[in-house]
């Protein structure tokens, strides 16, 4: 697959390999020099709580975004808004490049998963950006934030809610085309920008904004940087992604908690319901025993599977550092299981307390969230029903509100699920000459191997890209792939946010005939 | 066994019966007209944060008690101190009769379990008593405090952490004395008063203070004020409580919390580990799967079976009003379930996060708090021994403490399971003289039968009565049964408090000879 793709690459794009690299130089030069003042902006950036489903958190980021796009002289900036109540907008904008008949659009997105302040680290917390000298559970250190002369070292790492995801994708494609104004060099493609403030919550309005500002949004390709880089460290890009739904399922016992001696052995046990139930859905080997659960999968392509198995398995160095003894199948590798199949994972389970805060009792209720990916061929409704199904198979009443007093006392097995706002998986073909071209200029900015993922594990509503625009996604990461994102202690090694930048610049130079 | 013990009855407490309604009805005489200002006290009592283990809050609460034992004229109050470091007091008072030469003392407790307020009800919070027209779950109106002169209705609820569990124990129990005293009437026994501050985390000191003032505390009888009455509202006398010992258990995936897209179907998922371990543990009939978890039980006797079976089945009214169809086990009567078996349940589980707090992440721990209440024949560490055998089973490796980086990359399955401290069940024969007169007092209190359980199905360590003073104990529980002790919401219904105090001044009106 190497070799075929070198031959590619040579079709498209040989012509264009030595201007590029210059060109990379000059940005690096370029960018060297202000790394402390892009930190010190990015902090500022980060200080922004930016909470999903909070407005008024995110409006002001968004005009953060705006207020440093204005500065990078990018124009008609604006917010694309949705019609839905509560909708968050996308911050836009644009730098036209006069005669170009190409037009490459840059996606990042600037909300983040909801943070429990409680579980970060001491010396932590989430929108107050910390520095330290290396990953904190690996024995790095906090430091203070630096003098302006001081040398940032490039393993530092930046400790703050969205570092990685997805505000260090902002940073990167504002601050490539930042430097590709400064250094004077000319793009062949009009550029454009396009920032989501709903992604963390599934993208609900992404397609109605897509819809609304079709004309605008039109281009080429779409570049979306977001996700986490090859654990290697060499620099990767991404060619879909899966889907995603969420379920939330609430079980019941008696109506008041109940004390544990005086009820024990005959209130039902919510708590052991739920555990009885859950458990009734996975093998020991990692196998989902809902009916039809691997029946929608599209299986790869080839030339997909060929570039699969010349990715360097990250799993043994993962695992170490990671430390787990078994992954969670004996039978699938680690690409295997993140790109070719869905996933039905417990992301959180809650019934009454734990430890110090426990009380003697039996609880009310218990509760789990589901996350469900999903692989090309799935559809999200679809493989939700199948797990509904599943629960109504193992004898529950599946309702999707709190049962009423009489439900309770007819059905002794009652689930409330809750299902999340879910969407499909998506794959952009390797083969496209658009591809080709990516992958060229990203290969440019690195003397390493590109890593060449026919899907990314993660999730973006990327279909909607092909399915309103009718234009490929490409997804091109640059952050470190141990960020903790979505969880506590998130954090980005600040040296791929410089490499970050060149790879973006590079794109923004394609010369797409 | 109604008709044996009114015979029994007759051999030894004919001869009081009417001089002790006489002054049962001296002592509502007495108690009616002062409920406000009980009220009221009883108030600011409850007002005092008592969460277990908190050894400032419960020092207050102590030395408000010792205060309401001065102003009864109760002597020689002192508190009762364990060597051990973080040991809470006992508060100690007497009230001697000349002459007499049978002593009983009076039990209580004024630790409470720990809150979490987020639970509480709209208008409730732990520590701020709050009156209510019912219960809240039936209908009930939060009221104002009524004024001095209002009529306080029995039906209404006090609501606050404790008003049940178990200051309502002290509070019966100090005016229920104060009215003999204030009445006039003669006790033929010396009468003492015992209130710990350590039950609600297992009487860990108990022992040691029971052994360090052993003379002190050396009588004929324990009389033990705590626990719900029966669902009928009917008194009741019980002779023996369940044994209780909690599992704090564990259960480890990848050390830090992992992108459950980026990672999902690959890191082991501790949640489903937990929820399969669990489930291991029990059938769907509510059956304990572990090995030998029913092997040492002692089996009631005749009388104690012939006394369970005379109580009314209270489970079918408690089903109603519980709101749910079906109990744990179809085979079980509820007595049986509290009475006759060990139990095996989850008070709590947690890993991560649920509902709008969920993350799409693959969590790092799951955590189950476990109870097992013990019956007679049942030892503490040999229950909880039998648990971690059969977690061992599974293939867990176990331990007391967090796993290391080798034991995590060498072991699969690592379970941390830690042991609260447990104490093992009780019972007082039913047959024994002084049952007999403790049966007959409380009798005396009421038109309706006295319900005579021969164990509770919650648990005191009154083992230690036994085995370290030779006393034998015998619970008088006063309190509604719809309490939510140790739940969320809890309360005292008002009217069970002055019935209370009647009974404990019939038991202290004993003629003992």
């Amino acid at each position: 697959m190497k070799i075929l793709l070198s031959i590619a690459i040579s079709v498209f794009a040989t012509a264009h390999l030595f201007s590029q690299d210059q060109a990379i130089l000059k940005i690096r030069a370029d960018h060297e020099p202000r790394h402390f003042d892009l930190l010190k902006e990015y902090a500022a950036f980060l200080s922004l709580p930016n909470t999903m489903n909070d407005p008024s958190e995110l409006v002001a980021n968004a005009e953060f975004i705006s207020g440093m796009m204005k500065k990078r002289g990018i124009r008609n900036i604006q917010l694309l808004h949705a019609d839905a109540e509560g909708a968050i907008p996308a911050v836009y904008g644009e730098a036209l490049t006069p005669g170009a008949t190409r037009t490459v659009i840059f996606y990042a997105h600037y909300d983040g998963q909801p943070v429990n302040p409680d579980k970060w680290a001491e010396g932590l917390s989430p929108f107050t950006p910390q520095l330290a000298s290396g990953p904190l559970d690996k024995g790095g250190q906090l430091l203070d934030f630096p003098a302006a002369n001081a040398d940032l070292n490039p393993d530092w790492r930046l400790y703050a809610r969205s570092a990685a995801d997805d505000k260090a994708g902002v940073f990167t494609i504002l601050n490539a085309y930042d430097a590709i104004r400064r250094t004077g060099l000319a793009p062949h493609v009009n550029i454009k920008f396009f920032f989501e403030g709903e992604e963390e919550r599934g993208s609900t309005n992404l397609g109605e904004i897509l819809q609304k500002h079709r004309d605008l949004l039109r281009a080429d390709a779409w570049i979306i940087c977001d996700g986490p880089m090859h654990a290697s460290g060499k620099k990767q890009i991404t060619f879909g992604v899966r889907g995603d739904v969420n379920l939330h399922l609430t079980v019941y016992g008696a109506k008041r908690p109940l004390h544990s001696g005086n009820y024990g052995n005959w209130a039902p046990n919510p708590a052991m319901k739920l555990v009885r139930l859950l458990a009734t859905m996975k093998d020991d080997e990692g196998h989902v025993l809902v009916d039809g659960f691997y029946d929608d999968v599209i299986p790869l392509s080839a030339s997909e599977r060929a570039a699969l198995a010349a990715i360097p398995d990250p799993a043994p160095m993962m695992q170490q550092e990671l430390a787990f003894a078994e992954p969670e199948s004996p039978t699938r590798t680690f690409l295997e299981s993140i790109t070719t199949l869905p996933t039905l994972n417990i992301n959180g389970i809650v019934s009454a307390n734990v430890g110090r805060l426990a009380s003697n009792i039996i609880p009310t209720t218990a509760t789990a969230t589901l996350d469900l990916r999903l692989v090309k061929g799935n559809d999200s409704r679809r493989q939700t029903g199948k797990v509904i199904d599943h629960i109504r198979n193992q004898g529950y009443l599946v309702l999707d509100r709190e049962p009423t007093d009489e439900e309770r006392l007819a059905n002794a097995n009652i689930a409330t699920v809750r299902s999340g706002t879910g969407y499909n998986a998506q794959r952009t073909s390797m083969d496209l000459p658009v591809s080709q071209l990516v992958i060229e200029a990203v290969k440019s900015t690195t003397s390493q191997d590109v890593v060449l993922m026919p899907s990314a594990g993660g999730s973006l509503p990327l279909y909607l890209f092909e399915e309103i625009l009718h234009t490929p996604p490409i997804t091109v990461p640059v952050v470190n792939y141990d960020n903790n994102q979505h969880g506590e202690n998130e954090n980005v090694q600040i040296g791929f946010l410089w490499n970050g930048m060149e790879t973006i610049a590079a794109i923004m130079l394609i010369d797409f005939k």
